[in-house]
């Protein structure tokens, strides 16, 4: 592990106007109050001293613990559960940088060791988050690993055994009305003083320091490539993680470190896409009605200006996929030994869906693994008490 | 990665008699031949050429692909999904060897790598299992990264989640009467020529070369220690992870790698145990009925002999602990960050349950992510749509 471990975080900047700055601290949670209006609500990100950054940082392996880019980060004040150091495998003709083989085995861990370390850093009594999946398990796992309390607002609709996973950390855990959900965080921030890590705007902000723990995949995916990749397709909800990949390539590129920058695609599902909305609209955000998707973990009415940002700054694009290509793609993936969440799958469904050639390898982020999905639980198994009952019922090919 | 991927296997010995040695292929997946009865079934184990180890070969970090030990283990045919390479976490004051990390969220991909890998080997037309869990799902996702077909024979008593988990791959997947569960596999290995990758014997002999796989959690632990540890308490269902950690560590005194050898602890269900029932007795191996438990992994009523030598020859122990003293370490493991399966937690459970103390690390494994478990999607959660209403229910202390 990298032995430097001082954070070289200066300050925040907001999206809205780069020439707007403010202090590292307190984070901004509720975006850039100078440039944030009641119909688009632009976020801030963390700046660096760039000029200072250890020789070498980028020769060392991956492996789990995010410290050891703690240069690039926020400080991490949070303990680490092991997050980050996953595999890059091939399959399906990508390569997918799986995800699933984090803490909580979904994406989020990442993000949730800086946020919570913002909370610790802050003072703050507890942290608070509205999710309903890998969002707010991860949320919990971080902050019981820290000592702060946490309360968890999920809406009834999540999948039993998710509701189980949340709860498994010792969160306090409330079943919300979607509608309720931001103004009872709201609350739960003015009067207990907790710290929030999720939004509290009405297009998407999030926290402030959250997207620079997803900028530990790129970091991961150049020293295991060797080379920046050709394309990022991201499974996309607020697409801060989109974000965050692609600000960490901009790093490298910036540093010196990577010549080239991949193209980034958001890839969300065909009954939502605010950022294919505001993309093809030349929006700096948007928000659009959510029909209904089995692909609940990124099926998000209010997109952000994040998305918007690293898609049009690459030469990217926006890709919708539908619930059955989603399935092709969770299937096929699962044919080639990794099962991921249906929402997991939106990279490698929005790749095939897109069509495009690239000069160079092509990375699918898969976020979480399938035991999150809605329909676990519900698969029916065969009968079999004899040798002919089994081969009666092989697959052809077997 | 170690560059070395030669396999430096040369053979397979007997446990029923070390004088009784075989050639390395075919892998006796039914056991010693020579040294079994109708009552005990001695497994064999796999020898190697200790004498031409490379040098530096515990001296590489730990990472995902446990290739980088195949000079140390059974040939590596099959591709891999990233296995091994997990983080090791303190929490409730042990280590916490965290396998829920593994690419199918388990320890079982260690031993899965291996055992697929043999199956390739021998020209096998598929692989099949009987298993109810993890190790049928890891089977289902090797096989299928292979490009192999696999049946895996499960029992209807498996938690549903865990049933989607097994189908995600693949795999053709029948749900079997518990006593048509062995020979029905016998029937397919012989009429189909499918290979085995679970037990065939009246005690449990499995697959010859699986503890292989296992021991790559011991030579992690060299490396992420510096040291060997001091105690290693394993959850143990047939004690195939118990000896395959006890054989690295026996493997890295016998190289002068270590100097000092880790006390090895099986942790069983206190209802069944049928490794605490053979060493109590002095048998190699004894069988038992198990009564009710909701740890299904490791509640296996026949042992083998593999997990009695673990513990004799390392000066370790047995442990039993109940369904109630399980739930409280999964619980306070949930309260660290840590979600393991039930059987997951046995580590922990029968290190407190022992109550000694060692002079040195204590390494607990955590074999399983709590996705796994049976009450999983049942959990209860409180409605809230007022500040009120989630202050009043927060727990004491938050």
């Amino acid at each position: 592990m990298h032995q430097d471990h001082v954070s070289l975080a200066t300050g925040q900047r907001s999206l809205g106007d780069p020439a707007i700055a403010y202090p590292l601290r307190p984070p901004l949670t509720r975006g850039c109050p100078r440039t944030s209006t009641g119909r688009i609500a632009y976020p801030v990100e963390v700046d660096y001293a760039y000029d200072r950054v250890p020789a070498g940082l980028f020769d060392q392996p991956p492996g789990p613990d995010i410290a050891r880019w703690a240069p690039l980060l926020p400080p991490l004040s949070a303990p680490t559960l092991g997050e980050g150091g996953t595999p890059l495998l091939e399959a399906c003709g990508v390569l997918v940088k799986d995800e699933s083989r984090n803490p909580t085995w979904s994406h989020k861990d990442r993000l949730n060791r800086v946020t919570v370390s913002a909370a610790l850093a802050e003072g703050a009594p507890g942290v608070v988050v509205a999710s309903s999946g890998n969002h707010g398990a991860s949320a919990a796992a971080y902050a019981a690993r820290a000592g702060l309390p946490a309360i968890v607002l999920a809406s009834a609709g999540s999948p039993p055994a998710v509701q189980s996973f949340v709860r498994a950390y010792g969160a306090a855990v409330f079943s919300v009305p979607v509608e309720r959900r931001w103004p009872l965080m709201t609350e739960i921030v003015d009067r207990l003083g907790y710290h929030p890590v999720s939004n509290q705007t009405v297009t998407h902000t999030g926290h402030p320091y959250g997207p620079e723990g997803y900028k530990t995949i790129e970091y991961e995916l150049f020293v295991q490539l060797g080379r920046a990749p050709a394309a990022v397709f991201a499974p996309t909800g607020y697409a801060e993680l989109l974000y965050g990949v692609w600000k960490g390539f901009a790093e490298l590129r910036r540093l010196g470190v990577a010549g080239t920058a991949p193209r980034m695609f958001s890839c969300e599902p065909a009954a939502g896409g605010p950022h294919a909305r505001a993309v093809a609209t030349g929006a700096p955000a948007a928000i659009v009605e959510v029909g209904p998707t089995d692909a609940y973990g990124i099926a998000c009415p209010a997109g952000g200006h994040r998305g918007v940002r690293a898609v049009t700054d690459s030469g990217g694009g926006t890709v919708l996929v539908t619930d059955e290509e989603l399935r092709a793609a969770q299937r096929d993936l699962g044919r080639e030994g990794l099962w991921q969440e249906l929402s997991g799958a939106a990279g490698l469904a929005g790749y095939r869906k897109l069509g495009a050639a690239f000069d160079g390898p092509v990375v699918c982020v898969g976020t979480s693994s399938g035991f999150k999905d809605v329909g676990v639980g519900s698969a029916e198994i065969a009968e079999a008490t004899t040798f002919d009952e089994v081969v009666a019922n092989l697959p052809a090919g077997s």
